[in-house]
């Protein structure tokens, strides 16, 4: 019975780290899959604002609006970036997680089989036990009885050993993956953060080279040649009301930024859904087609 | 009336100015603090991606669970940068474009201002032309007519020239706080970049330094003291199920990855609040209080 106990406690610890396996890489596909949503949506609101800096580019004069156009083609760079990190972290983490599941079913079978197996050895050992007292004479029912307690126990000797690779080229894969996993997430990261750095550099300067002076020059001109009443910079329009940029926008917004900011939710996503017209994408390039949030 | 005409359309060009301003400052406001939410959101999952690479850790042989919990050390600064990079946004900002409410409140006041002075020159200047047709010989009435729409006009003169420098200066702040408040997002963005970046290749470092022959190593021996079948490297403990780092996890857990990865939003925070237990915060170094969503 040593045998079995030892067995015992080797099939215990197989079942632990097969039910850990389970349960930890179980969470760290729902977190990581989570953590790509987040991301997603990080992208999604960073979208909203390249479209919406784009719009207001187009209500101001030819310096700040060149100024916030080339800082939201920038803006819209580093989204480009984080939706390659959102389809890395897909393929190269929360896939290969998933794929998890099936090999820890297939590792519960085996475990399975070889309870049965070593479950026929306790019952042929118990009925040896059971023949032993009632009928201790019938040599031949015991011989029986004592050859079917052996060829169980081989079979369960052998089960033990299959089991033992079986769980030796379990482990390894799974200490091989988990390495594998974590290592390509920190690699996705760290693309990502390199090309974004790399990019806001470069939004960076164009903030800084924004001339003011330039720029209020041009609305005093635009401003007193409408009034018409000061010495204005030579402007080539005579009708400055219609020619002025702004002159289209929408002049019926009284919401003020704070009556916007406390707004719920749901209620801020309708708003922004006011202005999300197709045919004014934030950037002309061509995307990778992107899944809204990737919960494939 | 040439004079109040060039005024209206002046006028026109400060109200449009403010409008804009009002529109898109206050959805500038609203995206950016939707913004800090969702990066607020990255850093919660984070955070419990952290918690339970320690708690999995804990299951493992020295090698992986020193590995792993000096990678889930790393993965939590990158969260304290975020969290860093969260404050940020939310001070220099979020707030600076909520303040601009107020600034946008006064200039509508100004322009109310503004409006009612110059219809009160077209009113006298009404008045003044019924007089004309009505009592054409009465040079006193026509007199008194006269003198108010003098002082009405030299009102409205010196309001308009109020209201410009006014419109002016703020114009003049508009564009410095624009400037600032992108300059300010993106300085906030590359910090938290070159940090994370940082910080991602001490972990990479750290990933690729671990010893899979050796841990492989420590769990075959072990897996053997347990059998008692094979030659096993020597281990100190006699009673291994007990002695095992992973013998006192649970042993029921049965979900596999895919149904935790199919499950819905709601199903897996349910999920993973099982395990938020305060007593093991992800890193016990001190931290800045953090709030949930900045909403402030």
């Amino acid at each position: 019975m040593n045998t079995i106990l030892s067995r015992d406690s080797q099939v215990r610890i197989m079942e632990t780290t097969v039910a850990n396996a389970e349960k930890y890489f179980g969470l760290f596909c729902t977190l990581m899959a989570a953590y790509t949503r987040k991301t997603a949506k990080l992208r999604d609101k960073s979208d909203l604002l390249v479209k919406q800096i784009l719009d207001y580019a187009n209500t101001e004069n030819p310096e700040l609006r060149n100024t916030m156009k080339r800082f939201a083609e920038e803006l819209a760079k580093v989204q480009d970036y984080r939706q390659a990190e959102v389809e890395r972290l897909e393929m190269k983490v929360v896939e290969p997680l998933k794929r998890y599941g099936v090999q820890l079913k297939q590792m519960r079978t085996e475990i399975k089989r070889f309870n049965s197996v070593r479950n026929n050895e306790i019952k042929q050992l118990e009925k040896l036990e059971r023949l032993r007292q009632k009928s201790p004479s019938d040599r031949h029912t015991l011989s029986q009885a004592e050859s079917n307690v052996h060829k169980a126990s081989v079979d369960a000797s052998r089960t033990t050993q299959q089991l033992e690779e079986t769980i030796d080229e379990f482990q390894k894969q799974k200490l091989t993956d988990i390495q594998k996993i974590f290592l390509d997430f920190v690699t996705v990261e760290m693309v990502f953060h390199a090309k974004a750095l790399e990019v806001y550099s470069s939004a960076f300067q164009i903030l800084t080279d924004y001339d003011l002076e330039r720029d209020m020059e041009d609305f005093r001109a635009k401003l007193h040649s409408a009034s018409g009443n000061y010495d204005a910079r030579p402007v080539s329009s005579t009708n400055p009301s219609s020619s002025l940029p702004w002159s289209s926008s929408s002049q019926s917004i009284h919401s003020t930024p704070q009556r916007q900011e406390e707004s719920e939710y749901d209620a801020e996503e309708h708003r922004l859904q006011d202005f999300s017209d197709p045919e004014e994408a934030p950037t002309r390039r061509p995307r990778h087609s992107r899944t809204n949030q990737p919960r494939s």
